[in-house]
């Protein structure tokens, strides 16, 4: 049996309940090397199968040949295993035949929320900045049309070694193109629910200079977002009356 | 201390580690009558304070009152605590000042993504259709935006007993002006990880009709998303050579 596990941001705290049971029971965990390394701390035993990042498909199959073999294996992703995870990748590999048991985790957009405050409280739009699976017009096409729907946009991979100017680029465009003023309120977390978690609030403006790398998650607010004290919120609309509020 | 958590879908298995040890610690548990009830079975010697549905507010104050009091108090939100989720009124109500531990859940873009496979593996645009607290042309406004973004459109709140035709206008708005096919590949989930889950997953044209309720999710597939056996998958883009994908 072949099960595809979304581990969330690496600690067994932010782990659902079944896929820590998947993991323990499993003969075979298989993942990107960085989260094999952080769960072969929790779970020393098992056998791990790792190919660095780019060799996604290699993975997959191997993964699908040992259960094939009759092993129990689980493909691990970061956060979810389904948003820029490898469950569509599988299902693709295998066609659609082979029995798969899909578990969801914590996506970096929702990690990365809980620990800026409440940016995701309304609609939002889930972009990644990496052109290495998709072309830049692409993504240049989205960032547009989620500005002009006036969503917050969380941005996934906003930059990288090989890449370090994409972050840059998304905010000239909005700024240019999408009709947001410098001082949208914008949020990024890096390192989510690990070793090094350093969380920013500021403004588009700024959000174009900020360092980001490939574990920051990037959160532009929509034209409704707002720092309260030191929470980044979106709010959903409820009424509030204004001595109710000031009274806490 | 406040903490505000998402359960997740509702049961056990797939809340994390530690919203099981916030909710197994606390001395009062907050939430919306349904969700509440479910945890009742799992946490049966806590205090409940629940409200139900138009009473956000009230439940949020009365929760930040008795944490003020010193009490351990688990806000408990349904998914996420972020995603549609009270985080963002509670910063509102306390202004930012008040101590919050904000945990985040598995929100049932994801879970029921898990369900039909992997419709969300690529951008993804979050979209409710109540109109409860927003505008119905803000919504047309964003369900345009993310048609024109060739985003994949995941919906909450797709309908209710007081507006039971949302998902059907919206359908019709993303064929008529949303230059979407009728053909568009869509799928449904309804009461995710409870009893009586069911999943389908159908074309646009055939999602008009879909009878969905305020359990329900909708996701309404972008241009690249298909249907593998029984899976709905929005490729990521990996490239598979064709003798690969067939061998298995």
């Amino acid at each position: 049996m072949l099960t595809i596990a979304g581990i969330g941001p690496g600690g067994k705290e932010t782990m659902t309940e079944e896929v820590a049971a998947a993991l323990a029971e499993a003969d075979c965990i298989v993942g990107y090397t960085v989260y094999a390394e952080l769960l072969r701390k929790l779970y020393p035993e098992k056998e791990y199968y790792t190919t660095p990042m780019t060799q996604e498909t290699e993975r997959c199959r191997w993964a699908v040949e040992q259960a094939e073999r009759g092993r129990s294996v689980v493909l691990v992703c970061s956060g979810d295993s389904g948003v820029y995870g490898l469950a569509g990748l599988v299902c693709e590999l295998t066609e659609g035949t082979a029995p798969l048991r899909i578990l969801p985790g914590v996506t970096a957009a929702l990690s990365g929320a809980a620990v800026l405050g409440a940016p995701l409280c309304h609609d939002f739009a889930v972009v990644s900045l990496s052109d290495r699976l998709t072309p830049w017009e692409t993504i240049t096409r989205r960032l547009l049309a989620a500005a002009a729907g006036d969503f917050v946009i969380c941005l996934y991979n906003p930059a990288s070694k090989g890449r370090p100017e994409h972050l840059r680029r998304a905010c000239s465009l909005l700024l240019e193109e999408g009709h947001m003023e410098r001082g949208r309120i914008c949020g990024a977390v890096r390192n989510i629910g690990r070793e090094g978690q350093e969380a920013q609030i500021m403004t588009l403006g700024q959000l174009a200079d900020y360092p980001a790398d490939m574990f920051t998650t990037v959160y532009i607010g929509s034209s409704t977002t707002r720092q309260i004290g030191a929470y980044m919120v979106t709010p959903r609309g409820y009424r509030i009356s204004q001595e109710s509020a000031s009274g806490r």
